[in-house]
């Protein structure tokens, strides 16, 4: 099969790439590389069944050949990229939707869109399974991403209604594993660089809000699932029901990275959710889906990767990241 | 002062331009005609200060000469309207809010963008202040207006951030008067339409569900008020506190008629909200403004322009308004 994966250069998309390349597929990823990079997708290469196509999904865009799968992953996913690209993230959540749709629609083929626990936003149902309706602040400084996405699945749903796209939606919870970027902001990378650092490790508030954490190898079995094992809709929940404590994860990577690392208490973000975990009652029954990789050893071999790959990686510093993220 | 009406010949649009041009102002209505008619702004020609220009906002658009501020009121407002058109109402909200803010962006203009009381969806706190965060499915079919709008506003506050535009939200509740479309599917031009024609007036599930409605005059008011008179960004609920069931509102109307009809309970819609009622602390405060037009005086001329100019007007078959929504 011949899939097109959008954001296909990023933390999700390479590891759907990769696997899909492992298995024999053919795989277009389409990406503007702002918050991708070609470093994820360059082992790729050698398979000859890669192809990357540096483009912003944003404009109009168009795959030549027959396409039977689409993967449209590309936007900002980290509150510090979103929040210095909100109009640029609002715009990948509507036009590049509407490009993939309108896509599938030519190639007839099925779409799968990355959507996001964010929908539930600071929710008061807990756990949260598919049918709440979430408790997102349209106004606040996250709403820029949790908006997008939100009219991004209505947008998918109508396409599927008023076009016949075969389209569905996965909800992905907090994912981590190798290749995350280590200055993205997010609290797994943050609290591993600092932990290997031998830096304190900084907690937002008083690291009581939780949240729940998969490993990516789960989760890119469940989003390929989705893909080519079923024409259901969704909107489907994939994430690891382990929820823990910021404070308690933060402590757990100390000592599996044999740090010296202390916590250190900072200011919590606007509108920060308190409580994340998903009922995944779902993807078990729709995708015969549940995680498989252990939470420790799936933070085990991130930060192996870290101590590795990360450390050998030119590391952008933070004045670097911002330049690319405004160029 | 030269004011941008998107949507310039709909039902709120028409009346927002025809109290500008009468303040002496110059109005270029910008309107598709999908749910807007020309003969809402006939009368206004001839005053040499309105122009409308026939238009889809989705598409880029410039307007020459100097603009002082921009209303940017296109979009189906109508379940009927944009159940049919879900795909357009998405692409009004988004890609139509980016075009109008591109606009007050290159003139240096105020914009004011018409959100509604659907970013509340069906509310678990009543009233509504604007500080409530909404309780909307995303994925149900309601979901194409209610995320388009709740989007078009984080796009809004995202370009006040990110681009210096002067821009604020009104979130309008249930408005009525002369010019609703009596074949929109709302429930006013419906009970006013089926009281006048002696059919029984339908009223949706048992009726205890609640509105509250605003006369046209006061919210044009509040509307100019947010324009002319600040730049807050908002949002800022517009809207009559005055709160009364369907199965109430419906004999009302029928002895304002002097009808005979009779009540008659059908199915209710999805999602359909159970109690809507405005907080307007904020519109006072703000904009010292507050609804100085009795219900009952509004639904008596709504009535009397049912009576006189409706019935005189070309009367649509659902058939014709279906034909002219679908192609």
């Amino acid at each position: 099969m011949r899939i097109v994966i959008t954001g296909g250069a990023g933390f999700l998309g390479s590891h759907l790439s990769e696997t899909l390349v492992a298995r024999g597929h053919e795989v277009v990823a389409v990406d503007n590389l702002v918050t991708g990079r070609r470093a994820n997708v360059r082992q790729l290469k050698a398979s000859g069944r890669f192809e990357l196509i540096e483009h912003d999904v944003t404009e109009p865009f168009d795959v030549d050949g027959d396409v039977d799968g689409i993967l449209h992953f590309a936007s900002a996913a980290s509150p510090v990229d979103y929040l210095k690209l909100p109009i640029e993230t609002l715009r990948v959540g509507s036009q590049g939707t509407q490009n993939a749709l309108e896509l599938a629609a030519r190639k007839g083929a099925r779409l799968v869109f990355a959507s996001t626990s964010e929908v539930y936003g600071d929710p008061q149902v807990h756990p949260q399974p598919e049918t709440y309706w979430g408790h997102v602040n349209p106004v606040g400084p996250r709403g820029v991403y949790d908006e997008a996405k939100r009219y991004a699945e209505a947008l998918v749903l109508a396409y599927r209604e008023a076009r016949g796209v075969d389209a569905g939606i996965v909800r992905i919870f907090n994912t981590f594993g190798p290749r995350m970027r280590p200055n993205d902001g997010r609290a797994i990378p943050n609290f591993v660089r600092q932990a290997l650092a031998g830096e304190p490790v900084t907690v937002s508030g008083d690291g009581e809000q939780t949240r729940s954490i998969c490993y990516v190898d789960d989760l890119v079995a469940a989003i390929l699932a989705m893909l080519l094992e079923t024409h259901d809709p969704g909107p489907v929940n994939i994430g690891n029901p382990h929820e823990i404590s910021m404070r308690d994860l933060a402590q757990w990577i100390i000592e599996l990275a044999g740090s010296s690392s202390t916590l250190e208490f900072i200011e919590r973000p606007t509108d920060d959710p308190t409580v994340r975990r998903p009922d995944t009652t779902k993807a078990q029954r729709l995708l015969g889906w549940s995680p498989q990789v252990p939470v420790e050893t799936g933070l085990q071999r991130t930060i192996e990767w870290f101590r590795t790959e990360a450390a050998s990686a030119p590391v952008l510093t933070p004045g670097q990241t911002e330049e690319i993220l405004n160029r």
